[in-house]
């Protein structure tokens, strides 16, 4: 296997990404090769601080570099050569098997549903997020926000998708899915939800467990948490926003310290037909790690051939 | 004045009522008058311990009860004598000038919408939330429940509300809105977002500021912060959740400490003909203290008068 990484991408660029190659091939048998794509003087600088893993290294060299404030798809026309753009060529070429970025979400997100297309079946592609459950437990939230507006339909896609990643990435069986939604009852919610979930109670790829509404979000309701991408994304930022909170006031709680998004990589684009994980702007070194690790089993686990017969 | 309350509301009646009303009563010059509803055993017991202000207290028989779990119109239906149909009459026909309840939520709501009416010229009320600001400052959140789904012209209508409440009731001028959205720019959200925001950029009545993330709420970004109900509702029992977790995880905040969304006391219903707070289930002492307040300085400062002019 080849995973692609960029180099560029991230607030703390390249060094972290560096850092978080490192850590990832030390601690673990890595029999694939990590592909990483940065300007000249960025491989330059990671191939003096990985010259013992140069038998695993591959380097693309790219030139140019999308800036986080970028317009997506502008900076992907007017930088081809910008490692985004090299890594989803990579991917599309089949020349390697994953692509991780932590650069501007935005170009991440249209490269993957532009570069990379969509599995046979799947309408609409989504984005998960982990969400630290107060039993100690991960769930998923999807979409986080791919997808501001959404049919019924889309979301009891993005419930097989979350379905299929909890169960075979993050290892739960039969994992349960719940619609976010502002009451417990089916007949609750906005018309989305409402029609939504008898769609969602007729699939018979998910075990769905009813509504969760925003107070069970942390309380291992479910599994995977099913909602349209502008909820998810409202919510995944101020969760966020809470842990920086957490961290200036010096609280020290150990599952509060979960919120730490970093711990967990970046967030995966379900629904494309190839692995592609985006990472946080602030990621460090163990996101990169968590990243390297997501797609490694992604690709090992072959877990797009099982979307892929999930959707036919 | 006479301000209504409920006193069989919340998972603590009538006992944190009528500490409320106690507590309200002994640290303010009050010059009107209290209507406490009740049972006849909750009224005798509430005579007993507020004996010294027997020239403020009306007293006013329900003898039946809408509990939390009942569904809102079958129970305002099915049970005509219940405190909360009573609080309502009795606004409704003036003989009180506002009515507080922190008895089952939907049928607050029901009953401030059939009971009370909408204020000429507003098309959908809503219910605004305190959020408290990292800075120390306090924020409005609407709606947070009442309209799941809206038209780009109901946001417009919440901010003007909002922002109303702001200035009037929360002594802030000038009143900065933001729209909970997505993204920064405009032109970024979902369709409701796209459209609404041109809308707010024109509206006069207030002073609009932009767009505000997920990630923005806690940061003083606005002084209001409009969305539909369903985001709304979903982030507020969000935050909610998060209290539950700083108490039961003993951590010991002075910022945190104030997601207790007990010391706000209740949200009110903005839109509608007479002041209605609807206070949460868990309301303490405290809480009915605060929402006896509020209800004072709606009536006071003669705010749905205020409102009435905005929206002729």
């Amino acid at each position: 296997m080849n995973i692609a990484i960029d180099l560029m991408g991230g607030d703390f660029a390249p060094e972290n990404v560096i850092l978080g190659i490192k850590d990832f091939l030390e601690h673990k048998q890595f029999h694939g090769k990590v592909t990483a794509i940065g300007t000249e003087s960025a491989i330059y600088h990671a191939r003096q601080e990985l010259r013992e893993y140069e038998n695993i290294m591959h380097w693309v060299v790219a030139p140019d570099v999308i800036e986080m404030h970028e317009h997506p798809t502008k900076a992907l026309k007017s930088k081809p050569h910008s490692s985004i753009n090299a890594g989803f060529t990579l991917l599309a070429t089949s020349q390697t098997d994953a692509f991780i970025s932590a650069g501007n979400t935005g170009a991440m997100m249209v490269g993957a549903l532009y570069s990379i297309k969509s599995i046979p079946g799947v309408t609409r592609p989504a984005i998960g997020a982990y969400i630290p459950q107060e039993d100690g437990t991960l769930s998923l939230l999807i979409d986080v926000g791919l997808n501001a507006d959404c049919k019924p339909e889309n979301l009891v896609q993005f419930a097989i998708l979350g379905s299929l990643y909890s169960q075979h990435i993050l290892n739960i069986d039969n994992p349960r899915v719940a619609l976010l939604n502002i009451g417990e009852e089916e007949g609750k919610g906005n018309i989305l939800c409402q029609t939504a979930y008898p769609l969602l109670k007729e699939c018979n790829r998910i075990l769905f467990t009813g509504n969760a509404e925003g107070r069970d979000l942390l309380k291992n309701k479910a599994d995977v948490y099913v909602c349209e991408g502008f909820t998810g994304n409202v919510m995944l930022k101020f969760a966020e926003s809470f842990y920086d909170i957490f961290k200036s006031h010096q609280i020290k709680d150990e599952y509060l310290n979960r919120f730490n998004f970093e711990m967990y990589g970046g967030v995966p684009v379900l629904g494309v037909n190839k692995p592609v994980i985006i990472g946080h702007g602030i990621s460090g070194a163990t996101a990169f790690n968590n990243m390297l690790q997501i797609a490694e089993r992604m690709i090992q686990n072959n877990f797009i051939q099982t979307v892929t017969d999930a959707f036919v």
